[in-house]
């Protein structure tokens, strides 16, 4: 049953995120006309028989999942198997998995026949709190993270807490590291609330993972809304994940990314201490209360001249230095445009 | 100089038609910083010493163009030449030549970092008076022609009618084609205005040109502006195209786009006669005045099976049914989706 729900309103089109308790909206989906689904490997194979057995199997195309495929390769074999059914302008591609699922499905929706309808469901926590609204898809290009995407956003997007016991730790840790930043982000109440949740978190409960999922929407469609296509404000978004980004592309992607995006915090958290927009005490407060106790990651032997050069490559640089979004003493966000190679390797050291 | 300029409204980003009477624009281009350029061979070939020469040549990267080139291996090759400049996301690409180019780096554009700057020359007639505005970009996949695509406008187009004198007979009557296809659909006054233009068109005349082009992108305009998604009356616009896109599908793409328009809105209006909606007398004048008169490909043979089958294909379609835009006696359009495949076949034996 749906027992919340939240617009997102888009330059694009307006979309609505769904949040139920039961299996009965895939049963719907299974219904729907000129439909096709693709659907993780992994979540197939564990819920075929069970919350997935409306689907009828002649409809799915299984996605084999890992960051390898998350290029143009995949997209060309996903168009193909997709004109095998004959399609119109008018299908739907429906899709269950995580981020990876997510860009894939959501390139080839913008970009079959210039955009036919799309219904997500993500299965991961990351994607549910975060990535499944805002409209973009990323691909990698060679050794390019992110390269390639467009902005289009789902018709549909539903929340299903059950998938999440699909989840290993690291990865259940992950969307645990963007459900912080966006707390954090929202000030000091919100990540109060965040922390005073975590061992509920921890513990997996449904009511509470669905609570904070909303909460975290509902801060980042504060962003996207008045900035979809990220020229300003919705930059800040990108709190860890300068360094985040980096760490991913230093490590071969062997970190979760909200992992990655928790060591980012606590890096970026280091330079602004430096900077001294940002007291020892808050810093201490936000590792100890929070970043630290959901990093379910050994900390990474981190080469500083492949970090470095990785943040040259940041998409958020405009000029020759690196952009780095700060935090302050009163959880607010900016961004910096000369962070200094120094600067990294300092706090890259403070790490250990 | 700047001697005129249209603007179109995007839900996208608004963007700018420049009508320019000499290349002082190119020197400016040249200087842009963070630019790289995407230029027809043919054009870059002709024009390098003259009204190119101000356009540092390490800048550029030299495309050859044909149909066969118009898909994504074309794009990753770009993609990886321009990651070659090391650019930013603020970047722009700047891109002369006809529909192809268009196509490509538009597409390139749209999907590089979620979308980078991007700044059109249309060199050829077509792309002048039609396709360098709408924000549609389109690739071929396998044999299925134009399946992949976005939405995504340049931020500046400017016309210069100069390299019009690069186009052979059949290629500047496919723009023609288009031109005729554009002023029938505004009208009858509009429709005669044409027949009136017509020997200074076939005179090659730049004043008449410019005014004609001018024309028909405010026709367009006022089609694409309310409809930029293609989903209710921008449909129109494919007046010609039902058929045409068959018969270069069923040619190999042997004829010219706009001479393919032409052959459809002559097959077009037959239907519409036999359907009881355009008079003979009518579909007489357009014959005489306009359509005849700009054909300039000797009829093709054309394979009534492979024809009915393509027009199977369309994107229009959305049932089982053909899709077809018809034309009636006061020049308006409507959209039948019950084309019946004996009537296509007997516009086919009459077209002879």
């Amino acid at each position: 049953m749906r027992v919340d729900q939240i617009t997102i309103k888009s330059n694009l089109k307006d979309y609505t995120v769904n949040f139920e308790d039961n299996a009965d909206f895939i049963k719907n989906l299974a219904q729907m006309p000129n439909s096709v689904f693709v659907i993780d490997e992994n979540i197939w194979n564990i819920y075929k028989n069970t919350h997935l057995s409306s689907i009828p199997q002649e409809k799915v195309i299984v996605q084999p999942v890992c960051e390898d495929i998350k290029n143009i390769d995949t997209v060309c074999a996903i168009y193909e198997k997709i004109m095998q059914f004959a399609p119109r302008k008018n299908m739907t591609i429906i899709s269950f998995g995580g981020g990876i699922i997510q860009d894939i499905t959501g390139f080839v929706a913008s970009s079959l026949y210039r955009g036919v309808n799309w219904i997500f469901v993500p299965t991961t926590l990351l994607a549910q709190v975060d990535s499944c609204i805002g409209a973009k898809t990323s691909l990698n290009f060679k050794h390019f993270k992110n390269l390639v995407g467009t902005f289009y956003a789902p018709k549909e997007v539903y929340i299903y807490p059950e998938f999440l016991k699909s989840l290993n730790v690291q990865d259940f840790y992950s969307g645990v590291g963007e459900m912080a930043k966006l707390h954090i982000m929202a000030g000091k109440e919100k990540a109060q609330e965040f922390i005073d949740a975590l061992p509920k978190i921890d513990a997996l409960d449904n009511a509470t993972l669905s609570k904070m999922t909303h909460n975290c929407l509902n801060i980042k469609k504060s962003y996207i809304e008045t900035d979809e296509f990220d020229t300003g404000k919705r930059n800040m978004l990108n709190y860890g994940h300068c360094f985040g980004h980096a760490i991913e592309s230093a490590t071969n992607f062997a970190i979760p990314h909200g992992q990655a995006v928790v060591l980012g915090m606590i890096l970026a958290n280091k330079v602004s201490m430096d900077r001294k927009i940002l007291s020892k005490d808050k810093l201490k407060f936000l590792e100890d209360k929070i970043l630290y106790p959901i990093l379910k990651v050994s900390k990474p032997v981190l080469d500083e001249n492949k970090i470095v050069q990785a943040m040259h490559q940041d998409k958020k640089n405009v000029g020759n230095n690196m952009a780095l979004i700060m935090l302050d003493d009163n959880f607010e966000t900016s961004k910096i445009l000369d962070l200094q190679e120094n600067e990294v390797k300092k706090v890259l050291a403070q790490l250990g």
